[in-house]
């Protein structure tokens, strides 16, 4: 039996750095718990001469990382670059083919080429691992595959991305603006300064929710229309107002099967201040899945940086060592079925609506005809007027209303002029 | 490879009546996720004819269980009798010899013979899985020994004992007594009818406790002079008085090392009801990790009842018919290192003390005088009269308090003549 294992790094910004030194600072422990010796042979990153807390071993340093797999006996690959695509897909194709594990934290990578990079690694008797891809340092998909292995789960829901979560707790302790709030997120590092887009848009949290799903339910990760709302449009009126109705503005990502159907969505919610939920702030991560016999589990934990990552992606690591061989998304490739995709139009929520109208007589009742038409019923109504810009604020929590005529009926509020702004909707959860 | 797994199933309480339905129910879905099939070959009960919900084949039935190992080819064993000693030592010590797997939920077993059982399966190549005995469904060891696998843990703490949360919640929101609440648990089936001491009385946290101290610091079990209190003598004034200080009581089991020493305790805290810990209600079991990398992770889910406790043991079979063989703490018994106990005369920490007294001039400066002498500064203190009574309540939250002091100064307060019951002590967390 092979003792010993020739490790390659791909990507040293900073996760992989990170996991270089964490490599080498535990090889004694490493071999303690398995009985196996590691070691780093080979690396590769974009800028070798970056600042970085360690100075790099020309020996083991490659600019082009496909030269590797070439020139190297590897066993175990970490790919940290973070493309969908491109390099990223490449090299861990590449190490697949040639019989070399790959533990990637890339979800973007995962959530788009899971299926087909799984196939890969089962046809050639290697592990495809990427605990690191959700929810940080939270040993989720493992518990999913292993820990509650033969649970029947219904329902996975949580906050799976730690940037959003901060600004929108950040929004509420100090009542600032989104864009100032993002500034500082961006200042501590928590948002990428040059491209925040795919935190905020919901996009970083859908690729996890697609992942979690797969798992969860053994069906191939689904491509489908979905429901996905970032928090890019939450102002800190709509925290206040809901402040005052128990409220709190959370990006859940969420995922179902309902009557057989998977329904995968993104987008902010209104969850109560009392729940578990309502009470993650800041940075954290939190899963919640709903399984049988099991009931109701919560995972939490830190959901961002690179300590936590590297601690799920070291997790991999330790169980390639220890010899489980496993499916990538826990059963056979040809077991995972396909889906049917639930149809959203069908979807019945209540609503949380906020209109800014002209302070006039009228108003409120052509907004309340409207609302009548699309068979949307009110629960709560909050009329906050503004005496100086002669405006006001509606606030209106919903019965459960159905998606598309919710759709239709914000259309025809943007086509009313006594209605200012662009509607603000948020679902309830 | 062997594609076919004998199982054997002692005990069928409702712990082993689940389990087994399970076993026959889930066949397929585990040969999808391992490819092994399974057959349970042989099951023993003290009671053939208690009420079960299925009719137990003759065939399969032996009323002594060390027969079965004799008689068949069994590959795994569940062990579900429950027992620290007696028939469940015996059973899972044969099995073992006679290179059986065996998983078991049996805390007591495992807190008190699980160094010697540990090196017994090492030694013949099985694995003793024992996830279900700590936190029920949540996969909590898994967690520690492979999820969090590199990381060096410095704390576990939680709630972990789902019959004394249910009791502490239930008497804050009812307001009912400790004796009136423990009779409610019961006729739901949270306490044991018959003798639920070794849920109230912390014995059985402080089995857990060492389990998870064992897994997270690899050491061997410790058998030291420990801290360990119930809930028995919470009385409702207690629970009273403290939420309006915004605390709430929890029993809390606490494992950490301090200056390279094991620091294991179960007792009651107070908890700021704004924490996370202090949300955790009724029958939930919630766990606490500290550790570098990953910062603080977090698991609740239902901590007791045969749905949860069953899942724990499925994922325990699924690891084995994956052919995960491993050390039951993680690392070989060989390298499980003795530590050195923390001596609990040197811990220091506030406290919160209830005092009945009579009410007339004087009390109070005696005790105050007393607090003194052991080196107890005050930091609030509420007094309550009760009038028709003529006596009072005194509670008081203290600054840090050494141990050893405050264990000589309850005995002074035991001694005066003024202080009518038993001081309340309880550690703030």
């Amino acid at each position: 039996m092979n003792n010993e294992f020739n490790i390659a790094v791909i990507g040293l910004g900073q996760i992989g750095s990170y996991l270089f030194n964490e490599l080498n600072n535990k090889k004694k422990d490493i071999l303690n718990k398995t009985g196996k010796k590691i070691n780093v042979v080979a690396v590769s990153a974009k800028n070798k001469n970056k600042k970085r807390s360690f100075k790099i071993n020309n020996k083991i340093f490659y600019s082009n990382p496909l030269e590797i797999i070439k020139k190297k006996k590897i066993n175990i690959l970490f790919e940290a670059i973070g493309l969908s695509d491109g390099i990223s897909k490449k090299i861990v194709e590449m190490a697949l083919k040639n019989k070399i594990h790959v533990i990637t934290p890339n979800k973007a990578l995962i959530s788009k080429h899971g299926d087909y990079l799984s196939k890969l690694a089962e046809k050639n008797k290697v592990n495809l691992e990427f605990e690191a891809s959700v929810g940080g340092g939270i040993p989720i998909l493992r518990t999913i595959k292993e820990g509650l292995a033969t649970n029947k789960i219904s329902k996975v829901y949580g906050i799976l991305n730690g940037t959003s979560n901060y600004i929108l707790s950040e929004m509420e302790t100090t009542k600032n603006s989104f864009e100032d709030v993002l500034k500082k997120a961006q200042s501590l590092g928590y948002a990428e300064p040059g491209n925040p887009k795919l935190d905020l848009n919901g996009y970083d949290a859908l690729a996890k929710v697609k992942i979690l799903s797969s798992l969860s339910f053994n069906n191939k990760i689904s491509n489908s229309k979905y429901l996905m709302e970032g928090i890019e449009n939450i102002e800190y009126k709509d925290i206040d107002i809901v402040d005052q109705l128990n409220y709190r503005i959370k990006l859940l990502g969420i995922t179902e099967i309902v009557n057989n159907q998977l329904f995968e969505r993104v987008h902010p919610c209104l969850v109560k201040k009392n729940t578990y939920i309502g009470n993650v702030n800041g940075v954290m991560n939190a899963v919640i899945l709903e399984g049988k016999p099991v009931g109701e589990s919560v995972l939490q934990g830190e959901g961002a940086g690179p300590g936590p990552t590297s601690s799920a992606l070291m997790s991999d690591l330790l169980s390639i060592l220890r010899g489980n061989i496993k499916y990538p998304f826990g059963i056979s490739d040809k077991k995972r079925k396909k889906v049917k995709i639930y149809n959203i139009n069908n979807y019945s929520n209540p609503l949380y609506l906020r209109l800014e109208v002209k302070d006039k007589p009228g108003v409120l009742s052509t907004i309340t005809k409207q609302l009548a038409k699309y068979n949307i019923s009110v629960k709560r109504l909050i009329q906050l007027p503004d005496h100086k810009k002669k405006t006001a604020s509606i606030a209106i929590i919903t019965h459960d209303a159905n998606e598309l005529n919710s759709k239709k009926c914000i259309k025809s509020f943007r086509a009313n002029k006594n209605i200012i702004k662009s509607p603000v909707l948020i679902r309830l959860f």
